[in-house]
């Protein structure tokens, strides 16, 4: 390798963990790692894993030839599954061992080896993975965060080539600085999810796996609206990542409602719907202070996810002195509507609904799932943004993906 | 400056960087920024002011001469005031400006200047004020954070001398990183802060300056404590670090508790005070997913704040189901006592007894201040650590300090 291409190489390694550092949220995180890491060695494929408890799971697979197959905009299947992290798996042996493994060819592992590599996924995609390089995460203080794993190296042909010492060099300085951003979006997270647990303790229906739902269809709503609007990569990234922890905080307001109504196992009566109308300006008011893109997507999302696209939902216009004490009694005036209401709220609006209706709740069963669709489809234009509501049924293959990986 | 001093240097400025990166709570942090600073340019004194909408405010100052004045354990009075952003004074001048002044002597400004120095600090102390290099904080947006001020830089026989060239070079730099940092831990005090004004929304006397104060004792008490005990210094930075955050969350359990009851303005009756009791156990549920320092910390003082030294408090032995569901109906039974119960705990008891006797209740009007001392002398070794009670005593007016700069 000459000289200047070194220099290139570290250059674009000091990029990609600048870039990294500015990621908030640990999905956006961990899926931005492993394309960067991917970029600095040119590999075709690649997964990343993060460590739940004693075993591994799957965060994320990319895979540039399956990739090409699908038509513009649309994304690889999730897949999400977990096994031991233990020496009988390739990853399992990164995990449990601390160290790095860098084979040529999966097909031709020693057969003294305690690992072995399942064919299967090959067989079932025609896909032929060849070279990988498998990473451990490792904390400041030695603890095993998760396994970075990158599949086939091309060389400037498109050739598989196997991983060099150069490209093992600069993965394993890449990963050992990746760590300090995988451990700031962890605390992050957990500092979120906290916020959500005590708003769960008032109201129930608030669980991980309904706010998981919520944030994954918002970005996937979101990556498409990118994707057709031609947003720039870099806004597009940076309100992805946003969005994904606003959308997670839409409804902690409702830590400020009397627990007499959000409990109540029945329909609320208008009275006390009112009440509960106020958790939209409390869930804003915990945002107020601070002046930063997450604070003020968040405060977006919390203020305005129950205004409709017609102009008749709430909390509408309200008096500044109302977002400064939330608990300040007001007359509800008139609701925004259309693109008064900011993207971030009108993508919350559908993906809760959507998630509400779908889900069983204490005083009502799940829908049928052809009766959801088409509630959606007749609210738009009324309830929701109609360019929203059609990039919803555009990806509805995805929206059941994510549906069927974070059940109830 | 030989080559090998000046490596020495940004060995040291590299260390530092790594130490403040460590740091989670904001003001431990501006501390240790302001004592890093001081030592790479071996300067006597410094200051640290952070910005305040469109003020600064000093948050603290350091003055070797002066400290040297004091006996061991003890500590300069706090300060604390803000004043204007405008190039009237030094550092309005260089955070509004955003640039670096360096000034050999501040009793030889030029008369041109918009900026004076108030001598009037000088002739209260008896302290000769010098050199000045006064550093704006910028964040990586170019947002002004504050403003770093070191005075009397030393030479090898600790005459004062003006700051050189190099030393404005290496506390740029040093100021550079040293902003990440500040806005990581700004980051982290913001979602706290969030924390409480949740619990705040279900009980009104979780107000700041309570969390603030409480936060505040606890760290004075720990830092006697670890001075007394000998604890070695990595260990005490580390220890209140930790214990700011965790005693400010003390009490978000309450977040769980109906409003029927925490907002009753009266006492409470015996059955409404057991559901109460119940705040430990939900507050220290929700840290039971993570196992980091802070989170370890943070519930053993949620579980632990109403134990008594004398081992009739609560909420005792309970079994392991009741952690994991925090409304688990359970028997209250034999509390813990003595050095059983975390010397964390131990310490946020006393700072909070402590604090809710000097406040104003709805129920109840402050104590005399001779009756809170009676009081808490009285409860040696049946409510309190004795060892913690007598430390009390040695540090009363470091608490008073305190109680002045967070008024109800």
């Amino acid at each position: 390798m000459k000289r200047s291409t070194k220099e290139e190489k570290l250059q674009r390694i000091i990029q990609s963990e600048k870039f990294l550092n500015q990621i908030q949220d640990l999905d956006v995180l961990l899926e931005t790692l492993l394309t960067e890491a991917r970029t600095i060695v040119n590999a075709d494929a690649g997964s990343i894993y993060v460590v739940e408890e004693d075993r591994l799971r799957i965060k994320y697979a990319q895979n540039n030839t399956q990739l090409k197959k699908l038509s513009a905009g649309e994304k690889l299947p999730f897949v999400s599954f977990s096994f031991p992290m233990n020496e009988y798996s390739i990853a399992g042996y990164v995990a449990s061992k601390k160290e790095t493994l860098n084979i040529a060819d999966v097909y031709n592992i020693p057969a003294d080896s305690t690992f072995k590599f399942n064919k299967q996924p090959d067989k079932d995609t025609g896909y032929r993975t060849k070279s990988m390089l498998t990473i451990p995460l490792i904390s400041a203080s030695n603890k095993i965060l998760g396994v970075l794993q990158i599949i086939n190296a091309q060389d400037q042909n498109a050739n598989t080539i196997a991983f060099d010492e150069n490209a093992e060099l600069y993965l394993n300085h890449f990963a050992a600085n990746a760590t300090i951003a995988l451990e700031r979006a962890s605390l992050t997270r957990a500092m979120i999810l906290r916020t959500i647990k005590m708003a769960e303790f008032r109201d129930p229906k608030e669980t991980g796996a309904h706010v998981n739902r919520v944030a994954s269809f918002a970005v996937e709503l979101y990556d498409r609206w990118a994707f057709e609007k031609k947003v720039p990569f870099e806004t597009q990234h940076k309100y992805r990542d946003t969005l994904r922890i606003a959308a997670m905080l839409h409804d902690v307001g409702k830590v400020g409602i009397s627990d007499s109504i959000l409990k109540k196992p029945a329909r609320f009566t208008p009275e006390e719907h009112d009440i509960i109308k106020g958790h939209a300006v409390i869930g804003a008011a915990l945002f107020n202070d601070i002046d930063t893109d997450i604070e003020n997507m968040a405060r977006d999302v919390a203020l305005r996810h129950h205004e409709r696209w017609d102009g008749t939902g709430y909390p509408g216009k309200i008096p500044p002195e109302v977002l400064e004490n939330p608990f300040t009694p007001y007359q509800i005036r008139q609701g925004l509507s259309g693109e008064e209401i900011p993207l971030s709220a009108r993508i919350v609006a559908l993906a809760d609904v959507f998630d509400a209706l779908s889900s069983k709740r204490v005083y009502k069963d799940s829908w049928k799932e052809e009766d959801v669709y088409e509630e959606i489809r007749k609210s738009s234009g009324t309830h929701f943004d109609p360019d929203l509501v059609t990039m919803f049924f555009a990806i509805l293959p995805r929206i059941k993906e994510i549906q069927a990986m974070w059940p109830d």
